[in-house]
Formats: C-alpha cells, structure tokens, sequence
C-alpha cells in the first residue's frame, strides 16, 4: 500500500539509492496555483544537511512537476512530483548486502518478499518521505484555503528539553558513535468543526495511522494522551461555557471529530537505528556477524521527522475535509 | 466510514438505544466452522454488568447470523451478524436532548450533521463496539488456523497497578460519582514474519489506527512506544544471533512489518466522560447550563475495552495477513 | 466484493432460501426524511408473482429498518435495511444439491470456494436483488432533491418489441418450458453536468460495471452503442449550438463525464437459465446426468430486472454526484 | 479517480501534451523479471505512424522505470514507469482554446473542472493510454506465469469485415476528412476457473468497467452478449459433459466467476471525434461557431485500441487473481 487517502490520495514511489523519488496526487481541486516553488521549501527543510544537527547526504532534491498543472495552475488531473537522485551512492552498502542491519527493515523485508534493494535500505529508507512532504506541500496550501494551519515542536530529544541541552545530547551521540530519540508535538489551528467520521473513520484514528506510519515513530498519543490513565473523568472532561470550550485535554477531538479547538498531537520517534558501535547481527546465510555500520548518519532524526509530521497530518485533514464537503450542499436541498 | 479492513472487511451498524446492532463481514475465507456459540462467550466478556468493576445495563446480546453460513461452516458469502436490543431505554436520555455532555460527541456530531441521535449517544456509544466484538471473534477463529493468538491485561487504572489496588481505585470512583482511566496492553503471540506493508500500510500504522478508534482511546504504542525518547540506539536496537533476536524493544514489528516475534502494543484509555459529579455546558441553544448525568455507567471501562482492543487487533492482523497471502504462490512459478 | 460505490456504500448480504437479505448503506446524507413506505413500493415492484408475466413465489419482501434513522430522518450513521425471508423452500432444492445447472454459477461457485448454498442458488440468486432495489430506493430518494430522475422501458423481448407481443413471446415460452431473453432501455434526466471522472473514474465505465453485474445481464451499451460501428463521425458527433446540443448520440457522456442531457443505456438481459426442458449436465462427482429443473421460475427476467437496472443507475450516480460535491467550496475560496 | 484495481493497483498520470505520461504501479509480485525491453514493443504496437492505417504523430515513446526494479527483478515496491514526451506540439491547438470541439471531453472538462488543459485534450486525450499499455505489459508478464494469454481481433470497421475492405473504409473516410468506428473482440486463454466475486465484483463487470473506461467505446458484450435477447434458454444455456462445456454463449463466466473457458468480449468502438469536415459548435462564451478540426489524427482508432484493450483485461484479470489467491491456503489449513 504505497496510497494514502480517500479524497486527496497520494502514490508514492523510489528507493533511497534508485534513480528517482517522486508521488503521485489525485482528487486535488482545482484551481490552486502550484509551481515547484510551492513545493522546494519543505523539501530544503527535510534535507539532510541543512543544520548541523543532521548528516552530510548532500542531495539537491529538486522536484519537477510532470503533470496535472496547466498555466500555473492544477487541472483536477493527477499531479506527478519528481525528485531525479543526484548523489546516490548505492555502492556505499556493497558491504550490507548479506547482513541485516538491527533496528533497520533488512530483516523483515528479505523475509516478507524473498528480495531486497540492499541500497540504503531501498524502499525502507527514510528518504521515501521526500515524497510526502512534496504531496504535504501542496494539501498545506489547499488547507491554507480554509485558514487551517500546522507547525510542530521538538518537545524532548534523550530527555533534554532545552535548546541548547538538546543540541549536546545530539552532539554527544554523534561523539559516542550512537544515536537519540526523542518527542514530537504537532498542532493545527485554524480546524474547522466537524471533520473525521464514527467508528472506523475517527480523526484520531486517521492521525495515529498517518504519524505511526513514519519510519521511526513508535507511540502517538492526542491531547492529554497517556496522562489520561492517571487522570478523573472531573479532571479530563473539557467543560463547555457559552465562550467555548474551558479547556482542552482532548486535543481538539471529540467522538473521533474535530471541536474546533487546536489539534494536539505528540509522537515518540525512536534513536536513528544505523550506529557506529559493534552490534550482533546474521548475514542472509544464518551466520552471527559483528557489525559496525559506518557512512553519513543522523545521529537524531527528530528535527527531520518535524516536515514529515507536519505533512502527514496535512494530508489527513484534507482528506478528512474533502470527505465532509460532500455534504454540505444536501443540507440546503432538504427544506 | 463504518467498514475496517481492505481484505476481510467488517461493517457495523446500530445505535446505543436503536432496534439492533451488527456487524456484515466480507471476504471471510469459506470453510470456516461457524456458529453463534463461537461468538456469544465474547460478547458476555464485553457485556456491562458481568462484573462488580461496571455497570448495571443488563443486556442478552444474543447474536444471530443471518447470512453467510451453510450447514454451519462459512461459504464465502458475506456474514450478517445481528444483536437486537432487548434493554434499550431511549426515554432515560430525553432530559440530554438539548444538553451536550462533557467529554462525550455530542457538541461534534451536532455541528457535523446538524441532527443527532441523544438516546445514550447514538452512534457515538461505546455501545457501538458489541459489532467489533463479533466481528473479531470470527477473526480469532480464523487466525487460529495459524497458530495466531491474542490476549491482554491491565497496565494501571488511575496510577494502581495491582488488581485489589485497581479494584479499590474504581470502587472510589464510583462512590464519587467520579471516573479513572487506565492502560491496556494487548499482546499478539504466534504471528507470521512478514504481515504489514512498506509506507503507508505499516502494521504498526494499521494498529494504531485500529486501537486509537476505540472510544475513549487518547495513545497507542508500540514496543518501547514512548520510552524510546530517553533510549540510545545501542541500548533499542534489536540485535541478533542465529536462535533470534536478543530482546523485543521494537514490540515485533520492523520498518512496519512484522518480525515473528511477539507484538505488543499498550494504549491509554481515558476516565468515562459520564459522571455524576456537576459540569459546566451548553444546550443547543448555546445557553450555559449545569448538567449531573445520572443513569446506568461505569467508572472505569478499561476492563470492558480489553475484549475490544483484542478484537481490532484480531482484525488488523488477519486482514495483513490475506493481504500477505495474494503473493505466495508466484514465488513457486517464477523458478 | 459485496460493496457497491466509493462515497455512498452499500453492503449486501444474503442468500436465496436463508433467513434475510439486507443492505448497510454507509456515506447517507443526514436529513433525509426515510421510512419503510418509501421503500415497499420498489420491492413490491421487484417482486416475483406481481404480475402475469411472472413466477408464482408469494413473498411479503417487508422492508425493517434497523438502524441510521431517527425519528424519521437519517442521521449519517449507517442504514441497515433487512428483508426477513417468509417463502422460503430449500427442500425444494434437496435435488439439485449435487447437481450443476446450466447457466447457473453452481459450477463456478463450487469450483471458487469448494463449498456451495445450493438452495435455489445461495448468494448467486436473482432474490439478491432485494437489497439492491432497498438501497436504490433511498438512492432515488436523494437524487430527487437534484432533480434527476430514472426510468426504463422493455425495447423488445425475443425479437417481439409490442407489448403484446412480448407478452405472447413470454407465455409461449413458459408453455414450452423455455425461457427468453430481451433488451431494457434506462433513461436519466435531469442529470447535472460534470458528474463522472477522467480515465479509471469515467461515468460510463461505473454504469458499465453497475449493470453487467446484474444476474443475467450479458451486454450493456451507451448513447448509441454498438452502431457507432456503423457509423462515420460526422453522423455520430453531436455537433452544439447555443441552445445546446443538436442531438445525443452519446447518450449523455462525452470524456467519461456527464453533458447535462438525457443517459440512455441499453443492457441485454439473457433467457432465464432455469428451464424444464432435459439438458445435459455433470454431478459434483463428474458423472454424466440429464436435468429437468422443476418449481417456480420466471420464463422470463427481463421486466423484474427493471427497478434493478434504475436501482443501480441510481446508486451509480449518487455516488459520482457525491464524488463532484467535495470540490465545489474550494472554487469560491481561491478568489 | 486514476487508480486502476484493488491488488495490482495502477495509477497513471500525464496529459496529450505535457512533459510525460506514466503509471505507478502497486502491489506487483515480487521476483518478477523486468525491464524496459518486456514493455517497449506493446508501446510501439500502440503508437501512431507505426502502420499505414493510424496519423503522423511520431513519439520515440520510450520508457523508462524509475523504482521498483533491482537487479533486474521486481522488489514488491512500487513499479513507476515514465515516458518523457518529445514531439509535444501545443501552439497546434492554441486555435482551439475557446472552442469546444464535438463528440470531445472540451465541453464536460470545461463544465466540471471550469479549466481545460486545451493542448490535444489534454488528460482527455487518447495519448493517455500508453501508461495503460505499460502497466499492462507488466501485467502479461504476471498472468503468462499462470499460462493466461490475451488477444484480440478487429472484427468490423463502418460495416467492414474483411482486412482489404476495412484498410478501404479507412482510406476513404481519410480521404474525406470523415472517420469511422468498428469492434473489437478481444479473447483470454487459459483462464483460471474461479475469478471474479459474487454481486458486486463479477467478472463481466469488473471487464465492463474496464473498457467501457477505454476513450470511444460505447458497448461492451460478453458471449453472445445483445445476441440473447433473441435467443430461448434451451439455446443460449452451455450444457455440460464430463469432458467439459458443449458450447460457450456465456463467453466463460457464469454468476460473474471464470468457468475456465475462453473468456470472449467484443466492444464497439466510435468513429474518431475530430474530422476535418465542417461542424457546429460553441465557444467558452457561448458564441455559436464552425470548426474544421485540422492536424494529424486518425480516420479510424480501432487498430490502435487493440492494446489498449488487451492491457485493460490483463489488469483486470491479475487483480482478480491476486484476489482470489489470498484464501487458496487456508483450506489446506482448515482439515
């Protein structure tokens, strides 16, 4: 399943080492302006090596719109975005073509399909969700539209919560030859009433699928989150005045529909896997092997993981709006 | 969206205090042996009222198969299953007409289709999940052809851990008029290597759609879920020797698929939004207003999730795993 | 696959000689003013003995509605309609439970699934078409308050295109113990323009697929048809004027989206597979037998088929129509 | 909607005269061998100019595959093909900008989308199908593993049956500026009983949907298709012996399931919207105008919707077979 979404569904293909990574959107309006432009910025922001807190892949990662804009404008006709690779190296991991790397999908893959692109991890690497921040691009400016708006915050890396302490945890990772984790929190403003659907289609729902599908996330959690184990129902419960809501430890849904209020979102993104430090592993034979993997590695991907949640939950709201406006005209044909 | 699952597809309906409830099930494998005694023993497990921990509804949910079963073995056809309503009481719910209560969908399924069903929350009930329950029992019947098991237990409830401490905690609650929250863990032994789907069908993305759906769930995760933001990636990493992994943090699940280990998967469930304590809302007219919930609830429903959450996941699973099935046989005809 | 539509849903179930046939319809507008009465008439209309030309099963077909109402109004929550079975004979097909009819799916559904209902045709009987015409209804119901409007007329019935010759045709071959077969013209007016989607999503493709999987629908053809063969373009192009376009040719689609003008399908429905005349046929042990099927069978389908045919128009342009109503908000507020 | 299939999923993108047309392709088997050489020549047997009977534009239309393919062999990710377009002429049609051209999408387009990609219609455009035929290419490759072969054969054009007589039709329709249409029979081989699902997801319809999804068809029959309107059941019924079916009017499917014989489908296909003769027409204002559509374009695109045809039943065929693969090993299980 390389789709996602209902209404606003976005194809994604590439490999980390392949020849190019790219999406394709369909059920985008039209209308919308879009150019390259449009889309670059978040791609930069997602790079590796921007800051000094990530790796040195040095990647241009400039994408080409192939389709479905006619005159600077989208057409209604599917959007294809390419980003051609330019600094693959996929003899970098001639060395890890027997070996399943811990942490990483090596294992699984070779298991589920019998194969595996061994470069750089192929379709598992985290260099797939340059296709999605591409896709998230463009449902942020649709959702820009309806005044709905996402920024996200680093909320802790290894237990530090500073700036500063934060960027010498990432510092001494790097040193150690080890890596850190840490959390996120997402939030949107701006989010009309009345998007998600009972039961199966719940806005949370959408939300934990959407952020636990990125590569690294192992927890997501809405509003008060765990903290609602050790809370009261008096304590939780997000009394109502005629002003609105008093407050909100819900996190903005309610019954899997959204209040209104801001959409509050932490996910927990886990140490990068690749480490330099000796691991025990087997090669594809069964055979126990020490590995040490070496090459250009974030020691921390939560700064980079911020565009990806960011454009994730960007495609789920829109997705989740264009479903409800399928509606909206009914109503006024009743009376 | 009242339908789960691309492969083994379950669609529910039924309201709170409505005629029945039930669930159509399609895409179940034919041969299947089938009978409402299979059903019935999980249903009771959800049943208020089989417990001193919840409440006082007494229901039969006798589950009746009106489709798909021939001589007592499923036949491919789909499989209606309905439960009729023998102990509805709308007429408890006519003083909540006008009022939204607190924590509950009432404000959002008003704002979202300008009308709403106020007998006990109509769709919105945790009611809602005895169509989940039957559903899921027909999945363990069939994950059980593959040595597939599922079970859970009871993390916390309002910070107690221990049963007589958990037990005491409810019983406060309830003499409170109050409610407690808590945490599930949901374990999966027995699971194939290679269920779940690079991207955007990630077995952990389909469990945390799947659990964040159950009312009241606020978090889901998975393995080490939160914790990894204190963990270095020496101290995550899953590594291996030729008789396996040496340790679970991953919680059985790789790059999204899953690894053959156990799964384990812990979600926060929060405090019953019904209390009998007073709160501060709105009535459709938007006039402030003093509202007590009286009526038939329990403290607590993290005892009463358990057969749910083991349910949604049953689905998840066997749904991954027809998925993973479709590819078998042309590995054999490629040689 | 026993769900029909992207946006509104419906899901069938039953068999023939079971306990119920029914349809959950999911993606139902709210506010729809609903009630059995608004149902009964097209089932009753479906049904078999309601005219000479037809078989002699008495069944009431009384439609329940169990859920997705409320107080006389859909609510967006899912519809359940069910048909509880009160004519049902299965003794009457003990003879045929090792047995392969002609022209009946009894070998393919034994081949597919190893396992066969074989009581008048389990899932794969006309009696299906219960929960088809149910759904339909309240698709009607919808499209109504956009003004479109369906209806069919026979075109001809064994070559005889009279009515009374029809009905001649139909009465010979029930003497005979024969059947035949004939052609149905549907018709939609008042159909918005724009309704359909380029290339996989084209309205003439879904209408395509709603109507050959009617039982017995052999050929299905749009505008007109299979003359086009016949046909240069300067004869077959509607060519435009101001006031609109100078004929139809196209039946109402051009590019897979509808023109605004009258839909016109023809489908070609086949003679009843059910004769009593001896045929040659296999036992499911392979041995050669000769069949002579007996009890109550229509000589002919072709008038019972209608309120299908109009039913799955229907649900066909509901569905595209709910497609076209998620963009439409977005145009306004691009300026 | 421009994703094809529930299993072997193709989503295409590109329009007539944009940068290049392509398809992604999702939820191929892995292990499959592939490369450029396996599609090129059912692209060129697609392409205008290659024979005496189709138009001038001349396209190298090479492919190439972006992802999805290592070492020489499929991976289970998803497959992107692209063919860069380099005899794009848009200023041909900046005369056509305001008109709306007959028996063409301009007008449908321009009302559902109120924008138009103008250039040679654009997403409209016939040149949309080389990404089919490449998927499809792939698709043969899977099902020739089965032993399932496709072909096809024009059976009339504008009345012709003979070759010399239809190259004649040909000729002379060009000759006047006019175009004619024709059918098609298209047959499978080697068909695997048991395809296709029950009510909703029949064979015949599932192929229904995917030609009458091909630009200029208007009908589709399968078997003796709008022949069985004139013919008694004793005639039409396939009768069985122990060495298989007497005959086959059913055209391989019986109830929507594959009985392993041929399976027989024949479309009509419509004479070329844009001739060089004089018509009436509107323009984006409403202003009544006469066009002379000038250009290369084919008097007749029956030969070229050969493979187009071929490539939609083979999508067709391998999504119903990855379909019914997923319960072949629960059987054995059941015992």
């Amino acid at each position: 399943m390389n789709t996602f979404g209902r209404n606003f569904r976005v194809t994604t293909f590439g490999e980390s080492h392949g020849l190019a990574l790219g999406a394709v959107i369909d059920g985008c309006p039209p209308g919308i302006p879009l150019s390259p432009e449009d889309i670059q910025p978040l791609l930069d922001r997602r790079r590796p090596g921007n800051s000094s807190r990530s790796s040195a892949r040095k990647e241009a990662d400039q994408v080409q719109i192939l389709s479905g804009v006619f005159e600077g404008t989208t057409t209604g006709a599917p959007i294809a975005m390419v980003v051609f690779s330019t600094d693959a190296r996929p003899e970098d991991y001639d060395r890890l073509k027997q070996v399943f790397r811990p942490g990483h999908a090596d294992f699984t893959y070779q298991a589920k399909y019998g194969w595996r692109d061994y470069r750089g991890g192929g379709r598992s690497s985290g260099r797939e969700t340059v296709a999605r921040v591409a896709a998230g691009a463009l449902a942020m400016k649709c959702l820009a539209l309806w005044g709905v708006r996402i920024h996200s915050r680093i909320c802790s890396v290894h237990g530090a919560t500073l700036p500063e302490a934060i960027d010498e945890e990432i510092r001494q990772a790097r040193e150690r030859g080890d890596s850190v984790g840490g959390i996120l929190e997402v939030q949107v403003s701006g989010c009309p009433v009345g998007l998600g659907d009972p039961v199966f289609g719940k806005l949370d729902a959408l939300i934990a699928a959407a952020l636990m599908g990125i590569g690294g996330v192992k927890g997501v959690e809405i509003g008060e989150g765990f903290r609602v184990a050790d809370l009261l129902g008096s304590e939780n419960n997000d009394q109502i005045r005629a002003t609105g809501f008093l407050s909100n430890h819900a996190g903005g849904i309610l019954g899997g529909i959204s209040t209104g209020q801001d959409i509050v979102v932490r996910i927990a993104v886990k140490p990068t896997s690749s480490i330099h430090l000796p691991q025990h592993t087997i090669d594809t034979t069964g055979k126990e092997v020490t590995i040490e993997i070496t090459g250009r590695h974030d020691p921390c991907i939560v700064p980079r993981v911020q565009p990806v949640a960011e454009a994730m939950l960007a495609l789920t709201l829109l997705d989740t709006l264009l479903e409800q406006e399928k509606y909206r005209n009914f109503a006024a044909r009743i009376k």
